[in-house]
């Protein structure tokens, strides 16, 4: 029997997230935690609202997990995020030891892997789920954005 | 005339904030954020409490300064911190723009200089102020922490 709960089911849930940001104005990046196919955490960009950088996507998502399981360490855990997550994200991920990081469209610019932050020995990384996506919706804020400016 | 208020200064006051770090049984890390000779921001690790491996001084400084300010953006201020940045630290100093980046002690394992972690081009970073105070705590923490166990 074919597992429903595939990568792709969960991105499609994080892309959900990033669609609740692009409506608040925020750069539309959105999360999941997820723990044996249960999602523990879903939160989105929120940086302009909280006026606060650190309010990625990815950082809530760490501690809404955290303090769903009462632990500090998500290895266990897979992550999905539309975006691939940036050099502060990544290294909040190295600590929290997190088991899986699924993420959607790459970012050439300001991603971990172009910025060379390194992850926990023991994490696996998938990228590329639903990017096409994830990257249309992305183009579509930005386009809006210059146009309203 | 000698300005009183030199990093010396506001190291001793971000020490202290890692002696409060101490007591809770935290690893005693302490940080002020420094607008114009005042201090907009006071923060200690709390990764412990808080259960969340997102909860270092550095980035709970960021979103209290930044909550101070009204904005997200601090490159008027000058962040002064007991021991180096991680990856984590220094990326959220990357996105916010800080002016001044001064720290007490190296962190030759996980610091960012270690880890090639990127700053903004704008950040000037000093390292080494109150050094040995800083590492020191940090050593008495360690063999407390050995001998309780």
């Amino acid at each position: 029997m074919i597992n429903p709960f595939d990568d792709t089911y969960f991105m499609r849930k994080a892309l959900q997230e990033a669609e609740a940001a692009f409506e608040k104005g925020e750069i539309p990046v959105g999360a999941v935690i997820v723990v044996e196919d249960r999602i523990i955490a879903r939160t989105h960009n929120l940086t302009e609202l909280l006026n606060d950088v650190t309010a990625h996507a990815e950082m809530q998502a760490i501690t809404s997990a955290a303090n769903f399981l009462g632990g500090k360490y998500l290895n266990k855990c897979s992550l999905y995020v539309t975006l691939e997550p940036c050099q502060m994200c990544a290294g909040a991920l190295y600590w929290s030891q997190i088991s899986k990081i699924v993420y959607g469209t790459s970012d050439d610019q300001r991603g971990f892997k172009t910025m060379g932050t390194q992850l926990h020995p023991k994490t696996e990384v998938i990228g590329g789920i639903l990017a096409k996506e994830a990257s249309a919706l992305m183009k579509r804020f930005f386009i809006e954005k210059r146009n309203l400016n």
